[in-house]
């Protein structure tokens, strides 16, 4: 396998996971900057012309998994791949964000769900998107429905 | 930081790097097994809902990292957050697949990009998708007309 490195950490609105928007229907709209270090600057090159990235991160404030648990979506346990728990055996965080714009090694973008001060892995432009017609989104769809009943 | 472990292997029809489409505008249709480790199948629970999954896996056979390269698909350098590479400082690859059926521990997916025994890291759910028309693809795009014009 390989050593993780942190290539940068962000700069986040969030010092505690209970301030995360979390639920059915939550938009990510907060705003925060992913400071990257000196050293992998030169990585960056051409970066801003791109709209949206990937942002890969590790869960630094998670402690051990969980194979099969609850959301802060669903009451009802799901398998851990299933869902964006922080309690995963690699405990690597997924977020896009849009890229609103570069200052040097500061990227500011808007979409973070992470923690201040989480520690960044890597970055990786998003290319394409699967079109909305051809998703499923299994328990997620179903929780959807049951609390609009509700 | 964590130690990475794998939770399963990636069966694809790929040996060797050279076997792998590349290049503007290819197409990922090949067909490949995530073979998930006995020890993390619990983790699978409720994931047949989901039509298409993100992949966390290593570049198992990628060998150190260089900041700024040249792609398969622009002989003009990049930052290697603007790009796919391989020679990442974490060499962590993200595919999105489209999960054809669960087979036990076995999901078979479409849309492998990876080597055969490739390490798998995490799976998500691959949830919504940013829209066509707000996506910029940066030097990408520019390639692309560039060899439109050749």
């Amino acid at each position: 396998m390989f050593s993780p490195i942190p290539i940068g950490y962000v700069k986040s609105p969030y010092d505690d996971t209970k301030q995360i928007p979390k639920g059915l229907g939550v938009k990510h709209e907060a705003e925060g900057v992913l400071e990257i270090l000196p050293e992998f600057e030169p990585g960056l090159a051409d970066i801003e012309g791109f709209s949206h990235l990937f942002v890969l991160w590790v869960f630094d404030r998670a402690d051990g998994f969980s194979l099969v648990g609850g959301t802060p979506i669903d009451n009802r346990p799901h398998g851990v791949f299933s869902t964006r728990s922080p309690q995963r055996p690699n405990p690597i965080g997924l977020t896009v964000v849009e890229l609103l714009r570069r200052d040097g090694r500061s990227l500011h973008v808007r979409g973070v769900d992470m923690l201040n001060g989480t520690p960044i892995l890597d970055l990786k432009p998003y290319l394409s998107s699967i079109a909305p017609e051809k998703l499923r989104r299994g328990w997620l769809a179903e929780a959807e429905m049951r609390s609009r009943s509700d």
